[in-house]
């Protein structure tokens, strides 16, 4: 048995939606519930409705505490009352993705029979997020949102959002995100996925029956995760090959501070992630491929009303710049509106979620843009 | 119980040296034995021997058939009768580094009580390596090596050669390497320890006890490493999204072909490489910094009467060109001969084992520079 027990049960606020989905892979999913959060205050007019869609690890507690970790909102550093994304103007909406941990149906949810999902949960995809999340904004009687935002992961919902209800989306953000999972993020994925499957705690998926988590395969998928979310210069500059208290050649286990700081975010990982989650969440990631969904990535957007903003960072190698400009480019031959920015930053993927001054001006500006175009 | 056994003991042409070695740690380690294969005749001058280093998990066979698993050697293409490194012509000696699992003392091998090593083999370094291959090549009668030759892990063995025995190296050719193990790097190996670590099978170090090897975590370890071998073009040239037989989503284990590669390179490599030296050799790799045991790089190369040839590959993102000009840099203040070549190729780190023809005819052409300035 796991020395590390699941983490507890929370309660999440949250909408269920007794008809469901149907998702891409040709299973009905019903009852659907949507676990979510929102902040500031829907106008009369119902136009002033924000969406923030959270990344693979992410939650629906973008700017509020995380009730199993006690931390801050992941994005509380850019949506708030008089932050970029203002709370005081916009009513700011995220949702736990399908497939999460946090309260959405997904495999940690019980099904009819009270027992989990587990791996008997379907195989999902990122559109299938999307529709989820539609479920939800359609019963807050949103018929448009003003804008979608997200990065990674959740810059890729905020694709398909424009792509899928391209008339329920004024303006679309996608941060940090690609049209499609490369080669070698999926081969990263999987990686992490054979570090779970061979965790003999893993059970075959079933690891509630036996009180056991998964621990030590989903902190190595951790471990390897995060090390592509950072730049070479974020890891060196702040471990460079500095040692934990030794000075000499030792056969200690973590002898470099860069194996302790991995270790730690491993384990903690694991306090509040399901794995059958990442599984589930990781495969979504990888069968992205917008281009192969609509024949072309130009007519992913033709004739789209949405107008976008594209930013990427400039050390970030898991979606580097290049990913970006490609978005950009089939943007502008389907002749949406785009702006694009690479922010100038040695943090890596991470940047996305840290204090980039120049990044929360240009994402704050294109916000008050489409604002101002809808009359909020 | 694993259900991969340990891979079959065979026999390996070694020299057992009784006084041992005093290693980097403190520890005298003795016997010592060394596992070597050479190719071509020792001239009567002793002046035609060319050492070359293997990488991580290289092994001595650099030209011949590796007898576990009876596949050519791994710079086949580069070494042997009328190829750029000439057998013909040269006497090549390739030696299985200390804390390795072909013949040479390391934690497989067994001690004069008859158990193995296991992780009670000491810790030990590049150098430690370096002076294991110096008993060997005193014991062949060779002063001077005309050249040491090797790439990535066998690249950081030509530089400690041509730091601690600058005498016996007339030519040095460190390829696709770095004077130290970055941050980055050291994140990966890290993540490789973990899994083979979290392996039950792993039984604390203890495994052959048990008649088990931690293939998972090995394995693991392994798709990890070949991810970084790699360039990201590489990878989608190789596989791109293309998936296994399906084309449509399901739920599969493999449905990337990106993924069952990996696999399969993980399983076959738990077939022919040993989880403790694996752990041990990527430990000495960690602790690789000339510079630091020196005081500056350049300090490590003064007055050196070696002549240097630096090369690194364009695509190759582990040991990147940036590393092998800080090299030459350092080569340079330190009035060194060194000339240096940056291949273009999009085959990444793995570039320096396969067929560029412009590395093998400069690397070819060094050699042979070498050769004709002592007279061969």
């Amino acid at each position: 048995m796991s020395a590390i027990q699941p983490f507890p049960e929370v309660e999440h606020q949250g909408a269920t939606f007794a008809q469901g989905l149907m998702l891409d892979c040709g299973v009905q999913l019903a009852p659907v519930t949507v676990a979510y959060q929102t902040y500031g205050r829907l106008n009369a007019a119902r136009s002033n409705a924000i969406l923030v869609c959270h990344a693979l690890t992410g939650d629906q507690y973008v700017a509020d505490t995380q009730p199993v970790t006690s931390k801050p909102g992941w994005w509380a550093n850019l949506i708030g009352p008089g932050l970029p994304v203002d709370t005081d103007r916009f009513f700011v909406i995220c949702a736990n993705v399908l497939g999460g941990c946090m309260g959405s149906t997904g495999p940690r949810e019980k099904r009819a029979d009270g027992t989990p999902w587990g791996t008997d949960f379907p195989t999902i995809t990122i559109r299938d997020m999307v529709r989820a999340q539609k479920l939800l904004t359609d019963s807050l009687g949103i018929e448009r949102l003003l804008a979608v935002i997200g990065g990674s992961m959740g810059g890729m919902q905020v694709l398909e959002w424009a792509a899928t209800f391209p008339a329920s989306v004024f303006a679309a953000a996608p941060i940090a995100c690609a049209s499609h999972h490369s080669a070698q993020n999926i081969a990263f994925h999987e990686v992490g996925r054979a570090a779970i499957h061979s965790d003999p705690d893993y059970f075959a998926g079933r690891y509630w029956e036996h009180g056991a988590i998964p621990a030590q395969g989903l902190s190595v998928a951790r471990m390897v995760a995060h090390i592509t979310y950072l730049s070479e210069a974020a890891l060196t500059r702040k471990f460079g090959r500095k040692l934990r208290g030794a000075n000499a050649v030792t056969f200690l286990e973590d002898v470099f501070e860069v194996q302790s700081y991995l270790r730690y975010q491993g384990s903690s990982f694991v306090r509040r992630f399901d794995a059958n989650s990442y599984l589930t969440i990781t495969r979504a990631m990888d069968y992205f491929d917008l281009a192969a969904e609509h024949g072309s990535l130009a007519q992913a957007f033709l004739k789209t009303p949405t107008r976008f903003f594209v930013a990427s960072f400039s050390s970030d190698w898991l979606f580097p710049t290049r990913e970006s400009r490609a978005l950009v480019r089939a943007m502008n031959a389907a002749a949406a509106r785009v702006s694009f920015v690479e922010i100038t930053s040695d943090k890596g993927h991470d940047a996305f979620l840290l204090d980039e001054p120049e990044f929360h001006a240009a994402l704050g500006g294109f916000v008050a843009g489409a604002a101002r175009a809808v009359g909020v």
